[in-house]
């Protein structure tokens, strides 16, 4: 099993992932071809030396997440790393796949000399809560949404 | 009043505003001269185009927050922006200048092409969750930091 960046020609197996999920399932459209807002969002991202979208792969793509590299003035001047779109293939749960994935993401982050690692989680996700609660992550912020 | 991008003879009266704060107080370091980190995080947020850190400013800056525009694969490639580091100054506090500023926040973001905009806040500070949810975010996600 490798952790690598995904390429353009991942983008499809990525969204995949986004989309097959009681969340993802709403707000995504996976088609083939994709609409191209996905390769052009790709773009953005594989330019963008703060953002690193990750594959975990064993054969095939078996889950995927973003790491974003946030400068802050706050914290005496921080790097905040931040995990958004964390998904495991549905056949390939229950296996610790995912606490794998988290943990190699927080060792990421450490070396690019963030001092904290942040994420928020949908309250409709309590068994993801759970899960991050016990890698170590603690609960102690709202997370606010305001969608236009 | 004014709102615009901060340079580099700001971040002392920035990192001022984010001191003079009961969580601010306990990690951020207000000396003269301010620790060097300050100004290298200063520089890295001033060379990157998806951060803008802002001030709001009358004869002196009375708020500050930063802009993040994040691109993402989620939500058909979506950009998100996000909100951190929001501050107004402890004498011009219950006037409506926090509002103004973020109605401000919001108008940028949407002006940047983002599809959300969203910020975690700390649930010590429940006067800035309600304010957030009369602006028309909605507290619907858990905020899990992990610190290094």
């Amino acid at each position: 099993m490798i952790f690598r960046t995904a390429t353009i020609d991942d983008v499809p197996a990525i969204v995949a992932l986004l989309a097959n999920d009681k969340l993802g399932s709403q707000r995504e459209v996976n088609t083939t071809p994709l609409p191209q807002t996905y390769l052009q969002a790709f773009n953005l991202i594989d330019s963008d030396p703060n953002q690193e979208l990750i594959v975990m792969e064993k054969e095939s793509i078996i889950g995927t997440f973003q790491l974003t590299y946030i400068p802050y003035l706050t914290y005496q001047g921080g790097i905040r790393a931040q995990i958004e779109a964390a998904r495991i293939h549905e056949n390939h749960r229950g296996k610790g796949l995912g606490q794998k994935m988290i943990v190699w993401a927080i060792a990421r982050a450490k070396d690019r000399g963030a001092h904290v690692i942040q994420l928020t989680t949908d309250k409709q996700r309590p068994e993801a809560i759970r899960f991050y609660e016990k890698l170590g992550f603690r609960s102690t912020h709202e997370g606010m949404k305001l969608h236009f």
